[in-house]
């Protein structure tokens, strides 16, 4: 791997106390390029703009996928991964659905590595934030012409990141747009399908909701998930979550939430679950929380879910509720303040 | 509008006599950004690299879409536009879908008609070439968020091209993947939607076919369009083809082809379509033709279709052939060999 370090850090310039989301990039960045079937041109180089003709395969056809993850450091210091390798797997799934090439564990783990050690500084020393980590990978052929892309492009960019905190998360069910379909793109990372909920997911947030539940693009009577997290119930004293199906994003963070959980002693059921029966179970009083797990928010208690006219409420989320439970829990072990029991942390 | 001309021209370097799809672009492009709500920097310059930052909202949340339309010079030398303003409504109907700014007709005509005399050595003089034009717009804001891009570019690239023959057309009917379904993007020419296309297209390609004929994903038993073309049938003297839906692209050449069909006294019917209709009239000797049409091929004729094990096949595409009849008629329109009887053309 080649390395090229910058020549003055931009970490002074950065308020850590106003970390939004996404928007400050650290020093440098991983890229390799796939040409002629191999990844090639491995390197760290500084953070900077990309040199792209007008007719990259990516403006074009969109093969753009990407994960997200983050990295901790724990009270001593260290930098801790959590569950880097799941999050390769599904990059591969994604990339196999979209038809590009997959990335192996020695390129991945190894820029991981390489770019959290130059970058180290960026990293936050604080249970309160985290380095945010981004690799993405786009077709960068340059012709216009409706067949896969030649050449790729594979980087990783990182961006430090605090807890992110929703006032009010008021949900609305989704039953005329769809995000994927049976035998679409919807259990890949891939762009395209969020550039498919934005435009109604906006118009659920003019009537005042904050993100969308989506349900299944052919009856939308099943529930599939929330903006951008898995979403999960809790009936009685039970976990109740739809199960994976190639239109639903498989969450890193949804299954370690339901691994949590069942350590805990507390049942889970993963499978099809009908609007109908969150409806109610609503109005029998036994649906006691509602909350949306992904890596940008870790686990996010719901407020409301809105059915057509119906509004359901969900307001006792304290220290002994599932979702603040489980949060603790899962930041726990993110941070390595408990036993890493599951294996999941990588110490670099 | 600011121009900037090139210095010196590439047009020499060009071998238009083996010229491939969408490989060679023109010396300028059009361009325009999205800033604070409004189209700004309308400017025509040489054909050059962007430079974009890592976190482009484009690489990791795919909002693109694109046009594809064709400039043609008839005998007398003059430019002739297909169907500009068709072109443009699709695009804005896109950019609806996909959460995305609209482009006015004044800007889009004018940047068209000022990219076209600036390069009009690029269209070519001859009745088998034309030069294909490439709108396309991204989101190119600076975060990596889950929220649409609040900064756009829009821009316009040409590419000189020949008509595109394809020896033996062999579809396979697709019953496990979709490219959309119902509330999704189909109809929209987005970037997302190619890329779900490409790896079940691959693997029909393993299998020996040149494309796929996608099925609705609800139940996989109507027929919607192949690859990049809507399709059409002919059963008996009737031309059939799908009618138009969310989960199904609005082609201007289809769009074309019905028009000059019923004006020619052919009938036609878009409805929904059974695979198993198709079936049955193949069986029955009464599906005589089968056709592909898209602004790249015009009208493609299909040499076979299979669903499942049972393999149609439709040899006889002489001059006769509706698929011919009407391609000659698109093509003396668009050439402006024949009189305009439908408006189409717009002289430069």
């Amino acid at each position: 791997m080649k390395i090229h370090k910058i020549n003055r850090s931009k970490l002074k310039s950065v308020d850590f106390n106003n970390l939004q989301f996404g928007k400050i990039f650290s020093d440098h960045m991983f890229s390799t390029s796939y040409i002629d079937g191999e990844w090639r041109n491995q390197e760290i180089t500084p953070y900077a703009p990309l040199q792209l003709d007008p007719s990259t395969h990516v403006f074009h056809y969109g093969q753009a996928i990407f994960e997200g993850m983050k990295a901790y450091k724990n009270a001593d210091g260290n930098t801790l991964l959590f569950r880097p390798l799941d999050n390769l797997s599904r990059l591969n799934a994604s990339a196999e659905r979209l038809c590009m090439p997959k990335i192996n564990e020695e390129v991945f783990m190894g820029a991981l590595k390489e770019l959290l050690k130059i970058d180290n500084a960026w990293i936050p020393q604080s249970n309160k934030k985290s380095l945010y980590i981004r690799p993405f990978m786009i077709g960068d052929s340059t012709f216009i012409r409706a067949t896969p892309s030649q050449r790729y492009r594979f980087m990783i960019i990182t961006s430090p990141t605090a807890f992110y905190y929703n006032d009010e998360t008021a949900l609305k069910i989704e039953e005329k747009y769809a995000r994927s379909s049976q035998g679409g793109t919807g259990f890949a990372k891939a762009a395209g399908n969020y550039a498919a909920s934005f435009a109604p997911t906006k118009k659920a947030q003019k009537d005042g909701f904050t993100q969308i539940i989506w349900t299944d693009s052919k009856s939308h009577e099943y529930i599939e998930e929330s903006g951008t997290m898995n979403i999960m119930f809790r009936i009685n004293d039970t976990i109740v979550t739809p199960q994976l199906s190639d239109s639903i994003l498989g969450g890193i963070t949804r299954d370690s939430v339901l691994k949590i959980a069942k350590h805990r002693g507390i049942k889970v059921e993963e499978r099809k679950i009908k609007v109908r029966e969150i409806v109610d179970e609503y109005k029998n009083g036994n649906l006691k929380e509602v909350f949306g797990v992904g890596t940008a928010v870790t686990i996010n208690p719901v407020h409301s879910i809105t059915h057509r006219q119906f509004r359901m409420r969900f307001d006792s989320y304290d220290e002994n509720s599932y979702a603040m439970t489980l949060k603790t829990d899962l930041l726990n072990i993110q941070y390595g303040r408990s036993d890493d029991i599951f294996n999941w942390t990588i110490k670099l």
